[in-house]
């Protein structure tokens, strides 16, 4: 197949975490860095829709009582912090089920036909039903915008690989907190197993459709 | 918990890909950066069979006939070398079943009550048994050494992580042929979602216990 | 471990598809014959939340549009009525998210700290995150109530069993269409994989534990 | 779809532990019941290799030493015979890795381009690589002959219809020691989630092809 060519008629666009608690509920810092992030964001939604292409919604869903959380032991927080006197101790997420910090933004806001995809964990494939919503409408394709991209972004698209998808990551349609991985993953493991493609290439790929 | 702390009666040693096709069969520049790699492998595999810690290999297993490899666009070839005409035309891999591509390096020979896992794509945990043979002996945590980092070595630990298993990955005793990603992994990616550790260390917490 | 003895920590209480458009939206005859199976779920509630014991509720769950759905390919219709012309053509499934129809009954109503799984196929294991809900809590035991039994509960007793939970299947707080099947079920199937019990004898284990 | 119609090009033949302890290695009485389940299995297999449709085979696989087995508490062995003092005690499976026990039947003996999928559970899609096998051949339908049918059959089943397999059960080439549980399976539980059909039935559905 030529890396240059989509067929929109089998592809489906993933939002990852696209949420209140990571964007408007973030710092002024934060959120000016992921303004031009979320503006592609919206180009490619208007543009899916426009195409009939599918929309996914990947969203981190947690308990109140902390229940169902990962309780894995691991060096850091999820700031690169260690843990004080290294006691392993992670806090409850802050986007549990229902709240608002748990909500899509309202710049993409998804439409009643749309696919919600709860999730406990970072991969949008692990115990969802994201991957049969694919395979029964024949999507072998999806578009990947979203964040962080060393954490859900980077396991989705692992388990995407494994389970014969192809995927189109959107550059300037991702978001991640450290400069080096976000580097590593765009030009050197990401273009290995997916294509690494900006909006504007997205967008064209889609026109060429028409 | 703490994170110096190793329960070796719940830990699992795991060798990812330590196959002749990546050592033995490799250029000598290869074989010479490897070396290190595997001389700390032997060390790990040593020490664990002396704790009575379960050994696992985790095996690139592919059909002759290229039937059940993977078909997914990629923008470049394993190299990072962009597909010629952008045709992207994965060829048949190397390790072919039964092959001597395939085996485990003699340096860390599997004994008969090890455990071997053929796998088809790059997490140890994809479609294979390995999760079911570490829940039917209580292993919670894996000691991981091998390669490609960025490959299955993250692939494997991206997995590990969302189905619960405590990952300690063996800086020293691990390889890539990138050095951002690597760097990119140990550095920022791997200490948020397991531990990141020197072979020296990983002894030290089996020395612990006894 | 001995066949009588129930570690009430670690058991889960799963209704599977006691969902209104199975009960309360069904003929008057199904009514009757569902009664007692309805009653027996509401003892097994009572006496599980008294012990504190999780309560997980499998949900049928299906978009308007019909796209998700299962379409496979079946000699008959779920009532077993041969397809008219020998033509497949399984029609968009009753209990669609967020209606009247696909909502738990009254009688046993979740509350805020049970479980809800949503489920496209099934098996309540198939793409849920029924088994990471329960591995996080520790839960290796499920005791079942519900229907169809041929249907739902099989499928969801043979993944159980695969994944190493140990299940007790509740006789008579099990509904099923089929007296042939509901049958070889109870007597020649699941005593293999699992525990058969009565309402009675499971109220019995749940006692013991105080 | 119609029910009559077959894509041969789609298929896959899938022979469900037809291994030498469960037949060779079987009582005269068990062997001699089972002759008519081997003969239709070889005529299966003929017309399959005949048709260029890809075989499969699924085999149980237990290590020596009884690690990795099922350890789930179940009212009876596998028999049916209560545990003796209700102490559930499950014995190490005959059909261990290598060992003559655990070897396909020589009467459908596999040829080095057909698939083994050894299997540590009852599911042949549990932690095997069948799925990806299936998928990245294009097949979507299952032709299923073996034993037991209430058993790895049913389990198959139920997992290939979640799954969105599209299965035929081929009566006359299926085995099972129950036949209350055989009968249900084929008459009121198999015919709402596959289809099933005679030897004679599925090989004029592949004569229809040519």
């Amino acid at each position: 197949m030529n890396v240059n060519e989509l067929n929109t008629s089998k592809t489906g666009l993933l939002f990852f975490d696209m949420l209140n608690v990571y964007y408007h509920g973030a710092s002024e810092e934060t959120k000016k860095k992921m303004k031009p992030v979320v503006d592609n964001a919206v180009r490619l939604l208007n543009a899916a829709r426009k195409s009939g292409i599918p929309i996914f919604y990947a969203m981190a869903n947690h308990r109140k009582d902390g229940n169902s959380r990962s309780i894995t032991v691991t060096d850091t927080d999820m700031r690169l912090r260690p843990w004080p006197d290294g006691v392993c101790n992670p806090s409850i997420h802050g986007a549990t089920e229902g709240s608002w910090e748990q909500k899509v933004i309202a710049e993409i806001e998804p439409k009643a036909e749309d696919y919600l995809i709860p999730k406990y964990r970072w991969s949008t494939f692990h115990q969802t039903y994201f991957d049969l919503a694919l395979r029964s409408r024949g999507i072998d394709t999806i578009i990947l915008s979203g964040g962080a991209v060393d954490v859900g972004v980077a396991s989705t698209t692992y388990a995407a690989r494994d389970l014969d998808y192809n995927v189109i990551i959107v550059r300037d349609a991702c978001s991640n907190s450290h400069d080096d991985s976000m580097a590593a993953f765009m030009d050197t493991v990401f273009p290995r197993m997916a294509r690494v493609r900006t909006t504007d290439q997205v967008l064209g790929m889609f026109r060429k459709q028409i």
